[in-house]
C-alpha cells in the first residue's frame, strides 16, 4: 500500500478500489464493508470520507472516466498517421483495462437511471467526450463554423464508440479487438478523417 | 387488475410490474417485496413464481424486449417510403414508452456486468436484433451473400441505436425525438437503404 499525503488521495485510491469491484461485482454485489476492506481501511475511515455509497460510486465513476482519458492523451501525445485512430481506440473495450473501465460505466448506468446525481454525470461526460474528440478533430484550429463541423463528426464518432461497445461489452467474444478496430476505421474513413484507401483495402480482404 | 387465468401469464404480469418499478427507481431501488406491493401479491405469492429477485429481473427484462419487438412489428406491419425508418425509430428512446424500456436496459445491463445469465440474455437479445433487422432489410430475399451483407448493414444500424439510446436516455433534452430520427435518416441514407435526397435536403436545412 503506497503511503497517502492527503485526504483527496486517500479518497481516489479508495474509489479506484471501487471501480475494480464494481467492474468485477456489479453495483448490487459492491458494499463500503467491501471496499473498505479491500483498500485496507476500516468501514469507519471510508464513511468519514464518502457521505453514502451513492458518493462512493460516483467517484468510482470519474476513476474509470479519468483511466480512459489518461489513455487517450496517451495515444494523443504520439504523432503519425494512425493517431486519430489509436485515441478513438483507447476508448474502446479492446483490453483487460479498458473493458474494466466499460464495466463501471455500464455498471453506474444501471444506477443513473434513478440517481439524479449520477446521470448529471452521466451527461457530463459525454459533453466533455464530444469535446475532447472535437478538439482532437481540429487540434484547435478553424473557425467557429469549421468547429461546428468538426463537434458533428465527433458526435458521429462517439454514438460508433458507444454502439460497439454496448455489443463488445456483453459480447467480447464476437468482438475481438480487430474488428472493434476495423469498425471505427470505416467510421473515420466515411468522415474523411483517415484515408479511404487502407479502409477499402481492409473492406476487400473481409470480403474476399 | 385483469383475471389471470394461469401460471405464466400471472409470471409475465408480475415482471410487467418490476420493469416499471426498475425504470423508475433502478435495480438497487426495487425490492421483491415492492414488486409484490405494487402487482397486488403477497411477497409469498411472487416468490413462489420467480426463484430469487434475479430471476424476476430477468424477466422483466425479457418484458422489455417483448415490449420494443411488438412496436417494431407494428411498424413492420405499415407499408410506405417510411417503413424501415418507422422500424428503426420503435427501437430508439423517442417516447415515454421506449424511454421506459431503455432504462429497464440500462438498469440490467448494470447488473448483467456481474450475473452470466442475465449477459447471456442481453448477447442473445443482441443476436436476434441483428436478425430482425437483417430480416427488414432483405424481406427474407436474396442468397447467402446478400443476407450476409444485410447483416453487415444491420450490424451498422444497431451500433448507430445503441449509441444514439446510451446519449438520448442520459440527456432527453440534447437527443429530442427529432435529433433522434435525422441521426438514423442520416445512417439509413449512408447505407443506401432510404433516398438520400430527403436526407440531403434535411442536412441543408439544419446547416441554414
Amino acid at each position: 500500500m503506497p503511503i497517502v499525503v492527503d485526504h483527496r488521495e486517500r479518497r481516489w485510491q479508495v474509489a479506484e478500489v471501487a471501480a475494480d469491484l464494481i467492474a468485477k461485482l456489479g453495483i448490487e454485489g459492491v458494499t463500503v464493508r467491501e471496499v473498505s476492506a479491500a483498500a485496507g481501511y476500516s468501514t469507519t475511515v471510508v464513511s468519514h470520507y464518502f457521505e453514502d455509497k451513492s458518493e462512493l460510486m460516483r467517484m468510482a465513476y470519474r476513476v474509470a472516466v479519468v483511466r480512459a482519458r489518461r489513455r487517450v492523451d496517451e495515444a494523443a501525445a504520439k504523432t503519425g498517421p494512425r493517431r486519430l485512430q489509436a485515441c478513438i481506440e483507447a476508448m474502446l473495450p479492446m483490453d483487460a483495462e479498458r473493458l474494466r473501465d466499460w464495466r463501471v460505466w455500464f455498471a453506474l448506468w444501471g444506477m443513473a437511471v434513478a440517481e439524479p446525481a449520477l446521470e448529471r454525470e452521466q451527461r457530463q461526460r459525454l459533453k466533455a467526450t464530444v469535446e475532447l474528440v472535437t478538439g482532437l478533430l481540429t487540434d484547435g484550429a478553424g473557425g467557429a463554423r469549421a468547429q461546428r463541423a468538426a463537434a458533428a463528426r465527433a458526435e458521429e464518432i462517439l454514438i460508433a464508440v458507444n454502439g460497439i461497445a454496448t455489443q463488445a461489452v456483453f459480447d467480447p467474444a464476437a468482438w475481438p479487438p480487430a474488428r472493434q478496430s476495423a469498425a471505427i476505421r470505416a467510421v473515420l474513413a466515411r468522415l474523411g478523417e483517415v484515408s479511404g484507401a487502407a479502409e477499402r483495402r481492409t473492406r476487400r480482404r473481409r470480403a474476399g
